[in-house]
């Protein structure tokens, strides 16, 4: 019987700390779903990326990961009460959530799905504004991130974008 | 011919306050509708409650009033200009509404609704998050609330989910 | 521990035959939620009374019901699969469905909820279909409806309205 | 006091039909409210032209109407109850429309605004089909609209685009 | 060949800054697109007219353009990715977009059209702001609209609307 | 410099069809984009499997293709002029569309991709309603899905499912 994880993230970019958490989980189940939250959204200053371009980020680091893996964008819906079946019906089936997330881990305990949420996967939460800050400081943001996501926001312009929006109207 | 009144809250969660009004108003009407505004909202530190819980908590609470009523929730449109031909769909007819919220005022006023907003419909007005902020600091906020509202809130795990979903991420 | 059953029709209009179910089923629980399906649609011509007016004649049809019940509107969402957590979140908690519509069984079933649907709960299944004809017609409709139900919707105009929008553009 | 009428239509695509209409209520009010509806609709075999392309096909076929107009994108709104609203929100104020369509008709009848359906209104409803029938034969559909709306529909390969969609998948 | 701008704004209200910079466009281009931004929107404090109201103010103060223009109720899509896109879908086609917003700028870009940004368009941008301010201290607002928008915003009873959804709940 | 190229389909569900049509992208690009059409819908008698469901078929039937692949739900967007732009911002980007969808064909030209429409992506373009009437008929529709298709349909009920779904109301 396969066992499978769900893990979900804004991935504003896709960071080492996801990577490390990620590489835990592999450890745990034999198939991850990994989550892209917010995927509607992009061009913001806080979640300047498209789902797509953070599929190809993700899809691309997770390369060598031990185990198989799906990457699935998840729109919002505005509605906390059904965020849990919105999830499930864009997902395989899962039999355990990852997450330190409190409104994620309450939505999925009302829901009945068992949640587990070590210390560990809080390490690099806030780490996207930070490597957001860094690009628009113009300080060393490369090395939160794997090489790849290096490659992929320069082929898109991503640090030119931000700081387009992040000016003043 | 039977007069009805019109009276909306987002009930989160529904208190003494409310009731005090519903009872005044009970005076006035022979029937009245009661709104449970932003219906679709629930798992947010402002809004803990979904519309089921509310009503609920209101149709018990109302138990002994003295004319007939209806609980009616209304999901939030986001545009101002449409809000009163929405809430006159999904409601029987009525001939008054009683509110003191400047927005609700204006829309059912050009709209051509008679709008009634005495004073003392703002008793209270704030009290849900003074209930809402004991609930989080473990102080008595079961005094301010009919006591069958005390009995859902335990049922439903309230307290507990409004912790869980204050937590910091 | 209150026993509570869920029910759900259009009720387009309501009717003898939802009147004898909801009878029925008053035998068999202590509260009933009454869910008014596709509650955003009126004035069409398979669907013409607005929410307001359903829950109208409902309420004043089930004036001597022996059990307390809720009546509240539930719009359609246009995904299946969040359908049964929509319904959790709109109502107070159920222990039970009635329905012999499929896909009501269906998504419940999948969701966990148990489900009866006793042969009887379809009689008068198409009444409804029947009751917008013979208004068409100007044959005898009142007959398959409750006396207040004609009331609604004479006070409402409600034949005028079907007729109106029933013709050929 | 300026006196404003509305005009409602689809205009898949504007034609001559549309142009007579407009003229002979131009004798009737000071100023024409133009209403683009479905305006969100496009690309689809009874809808191929976008709101911008219907907006320029009427804008120019009325540069010499003898009073000021107002070309305006109605998008649909999935419920019939707003629907008076969401015209009102989008548009001038009005004071007559001008309508033979039945909804149309009821919608606003049901909200207090003044509807005139004179039957010379209904000359041509049919056409749109009619013309989008004869694009896909290859027959003479220019005699039909107005010569700018040839210009018009060849500028954007209009018939390309209907033929396009038509096929069987 | 027609050379098309295309110019975006809230205009809540409408006022001479918008005046002057299209005055500017019209001999740039032979005609204009005016959108009109978050057309969804009236009755917040921020965003107090509604879209019909705010493209009545725009074309009467047009009246004496130097050349033909059309103006558009854009309302606001939740993709920011999707943006450009629908602009397009709801407009005659045009050749440049003259704006100084950050985001309009980048989002036009980015799908490949022509932005033109000159500093001069910046002028008065937060007039909107100003006016609005201005119109709750009982101050002189009038001045920086044109005199046909103080003919409109008095015959809707906009002050009073602004004042009365600016009171505390 | 990787050349990706994008199909769509619903998948309802995955069959031999899809599988040989992929199989022959395979040695046209270096990766492949696969959407999974009407995402959000499922639990209908022609569309009945959930996208997560679907994207668990497409994946594991695709374990041997010889390029990378992503499999990323789209939802329908009820708007064809922003479809385009919609894919566009839930995938990685991709250099050529495959499909002979008119419809799909008509979106991705006017928005400038490169679209190929070879003949043999049409076949078996209807299996998919052949297999479903083969489910509810029990006749032999394995034979036209992949065996890890056949293993997933089993694990979820999916005949029972669209069996009960396809009842009579």
């Amino acid at each position: 019987m396969v066992k499978r994880g769900f893990y979900i993230g804004r991935f504003q970019p896709y960071h080492n700390g996801h990577q490390s958490v990620l590489e835990a989980i592999s450890d745990e189940v034999d198939e991850i779903i990994i989550g892209v939250g917010s995927a509607q959204m992009s061009h913001f200053v806080n979640n300047p990326f498209t789902a797509g371009e953070r599929i190809m980020m993700i899809t691309r680091s997770l390369d060598k990961l031990k185990c198989p893996f799906y990457v699935i964008p998840i729109e919002d819906v505005q509605r906390n009460a059904l965020w849990a079946a919105h999830v499930k019906s864009m997902s395989p089936p899962f039999d355990v959530v990852f997450s330190s997330n409190p409104l994620v881990v309450e939505l999925f305990r009302e829901e009945g799905t068992l949640v587990v949420s070590p210390e560990m996967y809080e390490r690099g939460t806030h780490s996207g504004t930070e490597i957001r800050r860094r690009m628009l400081m113009d300080e060393n943001w490369q090395e939160l991130v794997p090489s790849v996501v290096v490659d992929i926001i320069e082929e898109i312009g991503g640090v030119r974008r931000l700081s387009q929006i992040s000016k003043k109207d």
